[in-house]
């Protein structure tokens, strides 16, 4: 496929577009579904466009022509393969992270796929799924509630990706339930199979996490650092915000991989020590009665002459004997604190 | 959640502030429960106020009101999951650490977070307990004693990053003891489970500590090469001075965490040093007494024709080279190192 | 053999070389077989020398003495061993690439060198294999699609190594084929010994695809960052999505190795836990029946004074004996969940 | 402890300082017992204070008035758990290193603080020990050799860091030593107890070496790279001796480090090998005789109709298969390899 | 010893140093045996001092005082232990770097040092071994192929070095070819003993060459990067050429690297496969048996009354009864593929 064709690449159904126009500044808000630029005073106030469900291409590109949105930019919205980014064009930033979701029941990262492009006085929000991950800003502006309203689109944008990085904790949480219970079934079931499947997933869930992570620090630190006039010296601090909330999910991973790292040692040591008392039981068992057994088969034998076998205790003496011998072999390995 | 509301994210329990304003240049030092900004002269002397508890919102709103303190700053003092960090606001220095205490009895790092917010002239101390860390500072102030009271308001800073960071050995030490009794005790009972437990534990502490400290290297590093005016440049020392103690921290810890990969190794090696030990006694009880047994087998056969049964000393030779091949196979084994 | 000496160093058979020369600009295509300079207006439009096969050394020295190509980037066109790399000469910007395919039946990586070397208003492209990899390139050129026809020399480079690059995701797809069914072959036949060898080779194509990767990444950067006049700075974002993708590929590698790792530890596991199946086996039999041959063997002894064996039922109490012996052991080993 | 208090906190018996004053020039050298900077012109020549034991802050005290040192630089003297460190303040650098020493009978790393105050034509010199680590540099003032007296107080440290530097050659060569040794006697004893004590002690040795070596690059860099002008340029080079040399070591630490994982790869690879022989030992004489023992019992048994036992050869044919089986038995384990 | 002596380091047998002076420019060359400074006309054409066998010092000291060559350069050519590097002094440009070869009787890394001291139109070559491993540099200079009669010092110092580093690829392919056959060797020996110790040698060579070539990359960069007016701009090229040939080399390493981890796996899966085959013999063996043994014990023993005894076909159909036992355990042993 030549470079410039707009395709979703993604596996989502086939969906409609899902538009809507907001304007607002600090006095008015006003909201249009699909996309309505005309409501949108140039050079004053903010507008947001928000854009969900991407297997229709339509309203990409027609909102792309508005503004003016270079290719290269188009198309990394419609390939759902794309590393956490921020990527500077003349006339506008565009970044790019997942929405991340667990899923305990197959035990996987669900992700999609959220971008903007934040040019001057608008912000343009694309989502992959039709849900709509960013309500909870949409809401704040309607009601006119916080800083949101008398602050620009720069700090839209922060808010936007700001309600994406909260989901993040979700699924740190969900994981850290799933350890507990790894480390309680552990010391309950021992070194269960099942056990061992659970830690083969959880170690592939986090490390794709921490895969996903590592290009969104490098992102966000490009964004508070970016020299672009789209963001305001006095807002930068909201970035650094967000940067130090992705920092902190990382430091977690960490440590959550550093504990599924143990557990998973304590999961071979504890196979090992069940090898070990099986490798026990079997060796006392064998000491014990594989001597008795030779006495035994000795006086089986049938030599003509014999003179134990006819003595009148013999029989008694060496049951008395094998007795003795039992039970200094029990007392030794006792002292061994074998059993 | 809005970004911008108060709340404290903690798990402590609800209890009352504990606020103290302090006021003091070289010649004087007046105190006050409660925040009393009116005894404290502007732009003369250095006035400190420290707030213990942080589930009372209403001080810290009232203070960050009254030194205006950026919201986000706020947000950070009662949000306890901060990694240590340095942010610089227009008009003063935000500092976060962890207060770390090592609670042997539940094999845990138990964390309390402080922050400073250091102005012109002034600091605020923000402790998450009620119980108070700084106290000794504040005892060195009252009695004058020392650099202290000839200082401004960086040095209070440093010298209260400096009580908390000398909690910091204390947390080594125990952590210190501990691996020691680990490694005793692995000498005297061997691969004990509990010995197993205690490494899970101890590497889980090693490493959150660790997770701990790596971010807090980085903020001090950031507060000694900090271009802010509050801090002057013949106080900088004082900041390389707490960097010098992170590192060593950090050395510390990462000697722990070779020693506690050692001790693991040696657990391991402990282990199946123990298995090869019970095998190579069920080899030996085995390769000599199944032999054995199979000779006094055949001589128990009852076949009618078996010359060797009739002989008068038969028995007895049988019984001669039985003894004959335990003492070559005992032998064989003594060669072996065996036995 | 000295420095400046032309001689191709890879393994291809001799082949003769297939030269063609493209040129066009917005308006106009023409081309031609061999290398013609001839049909190149200088100073306008781009001019694309193709060169495929690099046994014969011929029509590189010729191109090389026309353009003017510094002795070091010809020598290194043919030394097939070349890592991924871009140098910068005073004429020009030589950069080097592996195209990459994966033999699903050897279990190998192989790799063809391609150059590009990037002058004021030409390209010429050094394939070392006879088939084309660029034909989807030169496709677009004929046929006047996309930007191509409309942008200058660099433009067609980016769409040049984006080429190749398209191709890597290919061989990413077929890893993650050969992953899936290990892992698919684990839990069906187990610890196999094919699945050892599997893992084992796949290991070496992953580290072999990773250490071809990360230079490339580092030669794409300077290549973004390059501050030859040769970069335009529009299409400067061009290379900028090369990166990207290089970026992602390395991520998935990564993500790949992490997988192998957990594979390997659950082959190990796989492999260990079957032992203690074995062993476990093992030791219910012996630990049932050794006792019970034990109390057979005692009967079995020929003493003459032996009263149980008198006794009417005798027998059947032994037997009764040692059948209440098997089932109290079984319905242990069955508490300790061992059958 | 307020920070500003001079208390020395190693482990050190108390002992009086030994302190020594010399000065010279190119052509004059004095020398007096204790503190005695009368002996030493203004502005002239090269004055070095030598200071041995630390237990007694009195000296120290002294001095650091005298030359008017910050309190830090003294507190960091007496504080022996520094990390090498260079500290620049605005009248000197400050230079702290660990003089190491390898005891054998303890397998462990002796340290001792050295530190040494680099000022305008002074030098102090700090040691922790009684004995003089310095006094090769000390003689050869004495007599004059080298360029030491044509050179000033810049290349006095110099001198002084190599001579305490050249220790850890010894440190290295008696870690080499003992790794030789490990590695002959795992050779001669395989998997024995007191070589794993052995692997485990010079891998806590190694580690402790490596982690005091890290500090001092970082340290020796800084001094190399000082932009005092307390170093001239043309000493300079003499500190990137220093650094040549300890980036050497911690080569060679490195390299240490890959060999005692290999030992500790080739220890375990031996006692694995070792359970194999165990096991393979016992399932040979398992496999031969326990089926043997089964036809002697069959043939134990007592039933009245078992025609075998009343044939004239029966015992014989009987023996006779016996041996066949055996022979047969031992035939497949040597094809095997395993006898 | 103190810093500034000029003595031999290294553990060659002392031997007469091999000296000859060449001087060179575009037109002429000449030649003389031993140090002949009064051959080479100042300021024009280009002068090689090479001398060969460091054991006596006097040759080096002669040649350092004609050019002026600071002491510590000197010390470093007779200190046979330095790691690469690249020292700037104020009159050239001083350059370390091994030759080494590959033993594969000792399995070794055989190592000289060689150095080269770059100054205004001269280079001085010193070379540990008396044997000649520029040679082929001489013959091209006498031959006058090349551009190298043509180029200055410069460019013979590349080709100097360029000569060592292409003795690296022999060592690389020797390595090579160890590895190869250690891989064959485990297919068809699996885990023999010897493979465990050529594994545990080529871990030692590998790790060996990799802190060599390290430091090597490191002190080429800096050459390419010099600031030195004694390499051309012209020049910089081929210095980045010898980077790109050092960095290639240490990807190879790191490639065998992993092949040798890949091989050490493999040799502990064939280990411990092999015991898991060991154990299901003696698991197989035990299980059809014990439980036999048993029922012939039970029918071995003495009682008066049992009746089975006395039967007609008891014995057959016990016979019958144990052969259908076995059969049904190889059955079973069977569809669990343990036979």
């Amino acid at each position: 496929m030549a470079p410039g064709t707009l395709v979703y690449t993604g596996n989502r159904q086939s969906a409609p577009s899902n538009v809507h126009t907001f304007w607002y500044d600090d006095h008015t808000f006003s909201e249009k579904p699909g996309f309505a630029p005309e409501i949108c005073p140039l050079h004053q106030g903010t507008t947001w466009v928000d854009i969900r469900s991407l297997t229709d291409a339509g309203p990409i590109e027609q909102t792309g022509a508005y503004f003016g949105i270079h290719p290269l930019a188009l198309e990394d919205v419609l390939d759902t393969t794309q590393r956490a980014k921020l990527d500077e064009y003349e006339n506008g930033l565009f970044f790019v992270l997942p929405n991340l979701k667990f899923d305990p029941t197959v035990m996987e990262l669900q992700s999609e796929q959220i971008s903007f492009f934040l040019g001057k006085n608008y912000v343009i929000a694309f989502q992959e799924d039709p849900d709509d991950t960013l309500h909870a800003v949409r809401k704040r502006l309607q009601e006119g509630l916080g800083r949101l309203r008398k602050k620009g689109a720069d700090y839209l944008t922060y808010s936007l990706i700001d309600a994406v990085v909260d989901n993040y904790y979700m699924v740190l949480d969900e994981i850290e339930a799933q350890l507990l219970e790894l480390e309680q079934g552990l010391y309950q079931h021992g070194d269960a199979p099942q056990s061992k499947a659970l830690i083969f997933n959880m170690k592939r869930v986090v490390n794709d996490f921490r895969h996903r992570m590592l290009p969104l620090r490098e992102a966000v630190t490009r964004f508070y650092r970016t020299e672009s006039e789209l963001v305001e010296d006095a807002n930068r601090l909201y970035f650094r915000d967000v940067l130090d909330h992705v920092a902190q999910i990382l430091d977690s991973i960490d440590n959550q991989r550093d504990i599924l790292a143990n557990i998973e040692a304590l999961f071979q040591a504890e196979a090992s020590n069940r090898l070990n008392n099986v490798m026990r039981l079997l060796t006392v068992i064998s000491t014990i009665f594989i001597p008795l057994s030779f006495v035994a088969g000795v006086y089986g034998m049938n030599f003509d002459n014999m003179p134990e076998l006819h003595t009148k205790h013999g029989y008694f003496i060496v049951l008395g004997i094998m007795f003795l011998l039992m039970i200094g072999m029990l007392g030794y390995f006792r002292t061994k604190k074998w059993i």
